[in-house]
């Protein structure tokens, strides 16, 4: 007797949902045999909106931010236009700066940061293309928004150099105490910062 | 300055990603900024697959497995015919007992368990298409594969006086030690189980 497994559209499906970020073997199967079973599944409705993801969104090609063909929320609103720039890694990463309230420029996206373990150098991140924006729009700074690891250090120090001769003031993001956080879940080097960047009060 | 997020079409997917059983908030923008972004992505094939499985699968009018609109690969094996009747609760208890390799017949999905606190009752497990199929196959054994647990029981016992009349021999899986597992590892329910259907070796 030869054994039964799921049915070939199933096995199929698991093969695509496994590929998913943070979405192991087990789960693609719990989500397959949910959306073949369940009366609550919409798998046409999931079909349709990673269609139109798929045909509808692509990074700007101003700022890398998420775009729609025709139009970039950020740099498609004049009320951001001719303010600072912020530089950050990821789109999502945008996303953060923007829930915070407290930019009201317009950004570019790296896609990255210099990494020479993961066999990312500076020609990878479209430098080239960042310095043109900043000959080009003139804007009064450029902030740095990098992580504050180590390859956040270096590729911030790099952009530095590189923005040196633009004529934009480049400043970096504060580094100290997180809002909320106590001193005894403060790490040395985030202690070492906040000393470093006291401020009389 | 109006803040900016994610554009309509990610905004869509991640609501659809948000309701797949065991994915949260975090893990659907995580999973829509892959598909948007990554160039492993593949969100057609993984629409195609859903597509199909939404087309194509359906549960068996017979064994309420998993199967295709023109097959059903366990009633259409002519080597599991006039074998015993495998009671599940679920089609992937099924596949679990398939994987196991020691049991040729064929299966009746339940689609649940006997659950007063779920609100589900005896009338929402579709004994009658059990009974019917009995009469009429007139298997050799019913094998109730239900899990150990109070409702599982509960199900397994009233199953069993619904099938007295039926003419087939009942009979429940084996109760004890789970393969591989040490005594201080066992709860005290299945101590006294293995307990009570020792055998003499």
């Amino acid at each position: 007797v030869k054994r039964a497994g799921f049915p070939a559209p199933l096995t199929a499906l698991i093969d695509q949902l496994k590929r998913l970020p943070g979405i192991g073997p087990r789960g693609a199967e719990r989500i397959a045999v949910w959306i073949a079973r369940s009366a609550d599944a919409r798998p046409a409705a999931l079909a349709e909106a990673l269609s139109a993801v798929a045909e509808r969104v692509r990074p700007c090609p101003r700022c890398g931010f998420f775009a729609e063909p025709d139009a970039c929320a950020i740099c498609g609103d004049p009320a951001r236009a001719g303010g600072p720039i912020c530089v950050v890694e990821q789109a999502t990463d945008a996303l953060a700066v923007e829930r915070s309230g407290a930019f009201a420029g317009s950004y570019h996206v790296l896609g990255g940061r210099i990494s020479p373990l993961d066999g990312v150098g500076p020609e990878d991140l479209g430098v080239p293309r960042l310095l043109e924006r900043v000959r080009e729009e003139r804007p009064p700074e450029v902030i740095l928004a990098l992580g504050s690891d180590v390859e956040g250090d270096a590729t911030a120090i790099y952009l530095a150099q590189m923005l040196a001769g633009a004529g934009a003031k480049v400043t970096r993001l504060a580094q100290g105490m997180p809002a909320g956080g106590g001193l005894e879940h403060a790490g040395e080097l985030t202690l070492q910062r906040a000393l470093g960047g006291r401020r009389e009060v």
